[in-house]
């Protein structure tokens, strides 16, 4: 995307007022999540690739959920206490953007695929030489259906917008609908809204009627259009499965385009941050939680989990693996099946291939992790470190009682239960005698076998 | 759905005596399951909601396999000795309708997906103004091919129905269809069923047959319409899996409507009774047995299999957590990955979080349940139960051999194999001392390293 | 498919030179697999059922891997140094084919999934009775976009063969395309490449050429048409990922006809060389690596990842197991969740339920082996066995260290670490007694909290 610089800033304007009451959940319907990330985020990360001045988001029921949520992010929101309408709801933030002169994007807070460059397109045409009073985005809609419609000519100059209701049998031939996002300049905007009206069935101010009020002025707005996807509004889940999966599919896509290779692109889930080097392989069935880096050649094989991780290159991890926030993996190093890593560095070729659980802990370059070994992190109060060296070499099943240092070199026997630090180079055993009852298994079986029958 | 009530009683007949040859199964057709549950099962479920008085299974190959599997439901069976076609096999019903007077509704074993709605409405048909000899249940398919077509008035009264292979090009293009399912009174069923001929090609006795014999009495019959997913048939594997599949699709689609999250509804596999709460959140690469309830704002996380499992409040689930019949969770408590729970209650708050067998156990509120604890709740012959009080801590790697009790308050340490009861606040210590070998690993790498070269 | 014997013995030529740089990829596009097995592979085994006297691939860009990846197939390679076009990269091949008389298949080597069927009804209709010089094969696209035309009489003798850019509207109009795949005699063949010019806009030598200089010889061509699935061709991740796809839907539709219930085909993922028995039943989510046979009614439950094994009659997997090559399951054994098995034979009816890790072992029939069991086979140097005998029980959370054998019968008890050899029937204990320190755990709790209190 170019960024066109025009004189004016830009404040963008969030409309997430709407109880989303069909979401049937006490989550406040922007909050929902798309990518591992809410939707009012997504759109507040791509508005801010335009570096606006401002940002306010209009909140209504559910405000403190939302006000919460956007808290971190340093922007403001203004309250619209009652529901009348879009045109009143953008009205409320004008408080809010006191002082400010510019461009105004109006976005919506269930309408969370809107793109960057689209948001651009509506401020590059809002400086269109033909100086529209406002920029309307719209979309051509498999089945227009019930949706308002946009009547313009084919520079995009708008004649007029009809409520579906309203439009009569020629109008709704027509296929350019009314996606609801604007841009125009404040001060037209605050001007134009303060003259719309609610004289009609439900008593709202609606926020389209200003273009026909600029047009009454003989300035006309102006339409662009884009895809159906990338409008999609959510109003239940079955939508936001929808969005979700239409996130999922331009991100696959993209992976793929990049050199990655998915073998079964279906049934692998991205976090809206997640990056992937070159020659990636990644098996049917994984997901990705926010915050994992994925190097170059490295391998995620089929049923692995992997969130908050940096996966280095030519790593290997999986089936079955589950990498937690923290895991940082060394190149050529392995994570195998049933494991568990958890804020822990696993160094430069070192192997944790079966069933352990791998927390608060440094694993030496080339140290190998038999199977079922636990780092004991947690004594139900704090957590502690364990620390393996290099070339290292701990038994299957063993139990590393951390704080605990395994020194490089050095070998843990089997089954054992660690507490105090091992030399480097040396062997620790932690292991009673064996002792064998010849003859007693045997009995045990005739006992058990008269027991059940006796219970028959 | 609204019933009706109306004077008569329901007999239902489903006919299950098609050997399914296309199937290529030892398990006879019917009882194929969709959703983990016998086909036959969903019938008879959905017809139960209409009270029937009576409820027939026609049996033929196979009969003794589903005369198992229908004894538990307190049905009947008739024997269609030979198959002499669909007329033949509804008069075999008869002697197991004696005395029963009322409307028939004759459903097929291998057509599960119809609703107790549309059943009602063929009864409900039956009960017209227009006194109809017959209802007869059609629909249109994308694709009419070589289905029996429908011929009837806007009114749903029929004027002739007629197989395919018989019907000129004016029949053929009509696009109603005969799904074979019927609704009759038993009066009119089994006296037109005695007059059906089996004058064609395949010497068979086809039971629409009765439509056009009721016709030359001078009684119409009448058609009612559903959806062709509703009617679809298993006559190959490939056809159950797109029975399957539809019937997941609609159970997405309602637990979405009724307030779940499905980030990948298409990846969740829900069972025929899966109960769920609202603000569920079920992410990627669920499976769901046989009996299952999950309370408001559980979260099951990726690659879980729940079976037979309550799920409380709030509760935590997976990544890759398996929940086996009997498992209990308590409202927020956490069982995380690699874990398997077995007739086991884990107390409200409690944390099972790695790596973990509890089977036949009782986890008190709180309790932490360190990484790769096993509960040993068998010895070949006999199960035993584990007991675990209120904030216990059990360490890391521990195996508790059962019957065993853990106090309330108490720790086990890491690693320790119980066998003896532990007090309320008291520590149970199984340890060997730790012994360390200086140099030892050093010198076994040596040999080895010496072995291997020697080796080559 | 029926293998028509013909006088000529056939010859078959893989153009694999194209450097596929949209791949993005280290790895040479041919070398991409599918189905677990390189595409090129894929070519050559589907040939090889045409018993060809001799195979040659062309290479070219990175000619290294591909001639290092067709070593062991015992086929010829020859290099185009030069990109300059299809007909310029056949002519490559004719040394290799020195001495060869007789057909000569022309493939590609990133159009994988091409039949021998299809292969075979090339050679057929070579031996037409119109003598054909060449024969083309066509396909008619959903979409025929910018594909080369092939215009041809109803017998599919082609009049003339068109590049899309040089085409008159009349010929886009034609659907049939020129998938690029031809069958020509070696006689013909390398006579008409030898005509074949490069006065075109890129400068190359097309072999579609030789078609129209056969026509000015006044010999004609002949054109066979296929699905346009199977001529798919491959340029990038995407549509590596779609013919994947398309593969898997085939070979699951393929399962199915044969008799196995797949509950969610979508998600089941096959090998090349799956071979599954009669109703085995197939969980959803389940990934098949090479090199596995499952027996009849086998149970193989979701989440399971099977690799180079063999799963018995009956045997029930999973769900979460990790079969890896060289797992041999008996008759009614048990592999479940969270256990992976690496070379080793599981016995009849034995038991490996949870939690373990059973490598280089071998289990007797019957034998049971507890939750958490690990065979630690490895030393950092060599790999050991474990012996386990029939009818033995190993009690949970034990470690194995091989090489030890575990006699029939013998019961090892719960947690042990065992390093010495078990007689038949006897009982192996490896276990410190446990210490009980009463209020221990109250008095730490005192500490801890208080600990935490003053870091606050």
């Amino acid at each position: 995307m170019t960024t066109h610089m025009h004189d004016q800033s830009i404040a963008v304007i969030i409309l997430a007022a709407g109880k989303g009451t069909r979401m049937k959940s006490d989550l406040h319907k922007v909050l929902h999540p798309i990518a591992g990330r809410p939707m009012l985020h997504h759109l507040v990360a791509s508005a801010a690739t335009l570096h606006p001045a401002r940002t306010v988001v209009v909140t209504g029921a559910g405000r403190e959920q939302v006000e919460r949520a956007v808290a971190p992010l340093g922007i403001a929101t203004a309250l619209q206490a009652e529901q009348l309408g879009t045109g009143h709801a953008v009205a409320q933030a004008r408080a809010a953007l006191a002082g400010f002169e510019g461009d105004v994007l109006i976005l919506y807070g269930d309408v969370p695929l809107v793109t960057a460059a689209t948001m651009q397109r509506m401020i590059d045409r809002l400086h269109g030489d033909d100086s529209p009073a406002a920029v309307v985005l719209g979309f051509r809609p498999a089945d227009p259906g019930a949706y308002g419609r946009v009547i313009a000519d084919a520079a995009g100059r708008i004649d007029r917008m009809v409520e579906y209701k309203d439009a009569s049998d020629a109008e709704r031939a027509e296929t350019l609908c009314n996606s609801g996002l604007m841009a125009v300049h404040s001060r037209d905007l605050f001007a134009l809204l303060a003259r719309v009206g609610n004289d009609n069935a439900a008593g709202e101010y609606y926020l389209p009627d200003i273009v026909m009020l600029a047009a009454a002025d003989g300035r006309a707005s102006a339409v662009i259009e884009t895809g159906e996807g990338e409008v999609a509004g959510v109003n239940s889940r079955g939508e936001l499965a929808a969005v979700e999966a239409a996130w999922q599919a331009t991100r696959r896509a993209a992976a793929m385009a990049d050199g990655a290779t998915l073998i079964a692109p279906d049934t692998v889930w991205f976090a809206h941050d997640t990056l992937l080097g070159r020659d990636v392989t990644i098996e049917p069935n994984v997901v990705f939680g926010p915050g994992v880096r994925v190097a170059d050649g490295a391998v995620i094989h089929a049923f692995s989990h992997v969130e908050g991780a940096v996966i280095g290159e030519k790593a290997d991890v999986g089936p079955f693996a589950r990498l937690r926030p923290g895991a940082d993996l060394g190149a050529g190093s392995r994570v195998g099946n049933f494991v568990e890593v958890k804020k822990a560095t696993i160094g430069v070729g070192a192997k944790v291939n079966h069933l352990s659980y791998i927390g608060d802990a440094e694993i030496g370059a080339r140290a190998n992790i038999g199977a079922g070994t636990i780092t004991c992190n947690y004594d139900g109060y704090f957590k502690y470190r364990t620390v393996v060296g290099e070339d290292a070499f701990i038994g299957s099943n063993s139990a590393l009682v951390a704080p605990v240092t395994v020194g490089r070199g050095a070998i843990v026997a089997a089954g054992s239960v660690l507490t105090r630090d091992v030399d480097a180079d040396a062997l620790a055993l932690v292991r009673p005698p064996q002792v064998d009852k010849p003859g007693w298994a045997a009995r045990f079986r005739e006992k058990m076998v008269a027991r059940k029958a006796a219970r028959r």
